[in-house]
């Protein structure tokens, strides 16, 4: 049911598969993230269609509603939201920690107050686990504790005590038909890092994820962390690189060894008119586009550019359409599956090293019709 | 490139094939309606997945934004919104006539402000047939005039005077490649659509649309004077209802011999969390449907039902995602599109007299888990 295997390296940087009991997943992948299980503004079959294999949920969303119960009587999480391909869910850890005021941390767990409906719940690493195997999700994370930034060093040292306890309790707890990941902690500090990594590896999860990154570090910060992060964590598993990035974040931690990802900006950028392409970024309100007929990215084959031109989509944005933040997201999330693939690919033929990002900030006027 | 061919009859009723430029049509048939071009919520895929054939976009709005220039620079309103089949325009008469105070109505034509932008318009039948010639439709229609409802005689006398005269400059005007259609008012009086109709006929247009209907009238008198306008037109020509209805309408003025329709019901339910299913209609938020986790409507095959539980778009409706009035919507209007299939098979068969419309009002509770 479960294998990871690498095909091709450049550097740290490796092209594999990853067998999962809903399908086999290209590594590096991206995953778009469906907060509520389904990908706002995207169908099942638009996901398919721009090609996703795995997608992520969000424990701490799906626990408050429709809730756990339901999606057990529905069959599991893959039945309820209709998607037959890998999903893997987090372990609501990172958001209860953003709670802050709103929750209490003990050695046990930790208690919080959901801001929906203002319910009392206690979260403890075989909690979280019995959700995500009664969600039957591909690959559960185990509880952690995410300090924020910036923290103490004593808070971040906290954190990594209550990370290994909970990892250990997370692996011994977990009864799910997916795959169990520890989740390595450490913010900033080189040692924290290294001395958390030891006793998660000696547990022998089948997979690890880097969290706690770009958590609001600067991103030399973040990228220093990943890497030195992902050469903690052994070779022949599986390295998730949590909520990062940036399609050039994707390239720098992919070198740095990293194999998943997941992060909220294609969706949240596309709602919001923001849109990735080849030749930069497209804010499609912009009266430049107004009367521009080229395709939102000359260079892409996706089902909008194919099919829509930036004229089109800034005038159903404009007109608040409920088309035009599908449409800009469906782009959105083609263009960073396509990155993952163009990536892949690069490490495959070993041009990685010369690979470059997709320029960041405005696509230059010369490009508007081009 | 144009033939109206009728197959089979059933009573008043009748299947025929429509042949427009973009691909034939099956009559009776229904548009969803496309206010800017593009069906809200649902992208060009997501209509073609449920089948239709043909959609209704506004002239009025077109002509306001994105402007007739640039939909003619695109290669036409097809090209522009990326819909490669048919496209019926309405002249933008009845939304003018809408805007009451804001216009004013003389022989050569409308004035007008646009509430969008406060730019004064002069729409005149040559105008309109300019602007629909330039979008390049399959479907044209002529330029109107719609009175109100309830409306003095005399209001609705001029109506009908103004209509003929413009429905004739319409006819000189026209260059486009599709057909025009020209349009019978009179109101609620009998006499009026008589005395219409005459000289409507003359012109010989290549198809009639039934206009003045369901714009504040009694469901018995929109019956009947829908009745009374079809047997007014020619049996070999296409007849069309502006702007009806529930699936109930629909069934009665396919029996009264109307071969066309559009109406936003399905689209704007949709949104509003409002489904058709063929045992009664649901109000998505309801909580009854928290923890049901039978499809939308257990006998409807649209992508949505056979994905997704009630208890599933429930959650993303109360949750607000964008996904909840997009699934919802392609599920209403997968039901109009399959009930007017039902409808032409019936017509077929010879079993039309007997079909009933699926029960209105709230389903009921003993459907709920079935």
């Amino acid at each position: 049911m479960f294998e990871f295997t690498v095909h091709a390296t450049s550097g740290r940087a490796r092209t594999g598969t990853l067998t999962l009991p809903h399908g086999a997943v290209e590594t590096p992948a991206f995953m778009p993230v469906g907060t509520q299980g389904t990908v706002r503004a995207l169908s099942p079959s638009d996901l398919k269609a721009v090609g996703a294999s795995m997608v992520l949920a969000n424990t701490y969303h799906l626990m408050a509603r429709p809730g756990e119960e339901l999606i057990r009587r529905a069959g599991g999480l893959h039945a309820f939201i209709g998607w037959r391909r890998a999903i893997l869910t987090d372990s609501g850890g990172f958001q209860v920690m953003s709670l802050a005021s709103r929750r209490v941390l003990t050695e046990e767990g930790v208690e919080f107050r959901a801001p929906e409906d203002g319910t009392s719940h206690f979260l403890t690493p075989e909690r979280a686990m019995e959700l995500q195997a009664g969600f039957g999700v591909d690959i559960a994370m185990a509880l952690d504790v995410c300090p924020p930034f910036p923290a103490e060093r004593a808070e971040v040292e906290r954190a990594c005590r209550l990370s290994r306890d909970w990892a250990l309790r997370s692996l011994r707890a977990y009864r799910g038909p997916g795959l169990l990941f520890g989740i390595l902690q450490g913010g900033t500090h080189e040692d924290l890092r290294r001395a958390s990594a030891r006793p998660l590896l000696d547990m022998d999860f089948p997979g690890y994820a880097i969290g706690g990154v770009a958590v609001g570090e600067s991103k030399e910060a973040i990228r220093s962390i990943t890497a030195m992060s992902a050469r903690l964590l052994p070779e022949e598993k599986p390295r998730y690189l949590m909520g990062v990035g940036t399609p050039a974040d994707l390239l720098a931690s992919v070198r740095a060894g990293c194999d998943l990802f997941d992060c909220v900006l294609p969706t949240r950028n596309g709602r919001m008119g923001h849109v990735y392409t080849r030749r930069g970024e497209v804010t499609i309100k912009h009266e430049r586009f107004k009367e521009d007929l080229s395709p939102l990215d000359p260079d892409c084959r996706c089902p909008v550019c194919r099919r829509h031109s930036r004229a089109y989509l800034r005038n159903l944005f404009v007109l608040k359409d409920f088309s035009a933040p599908m449409l800009l997201s469906i782009h959105n999330v083609f263009f960073y599956l396509d990155w993952m693939k163009t990536i892949r690919r690069a490490i495959e033929a070993g041009t990685l090293e010369t690979l470059q990002s997709p320029p960041e900030g405005k696509i230059p006027e010369a490009s508007e019709t081009a």
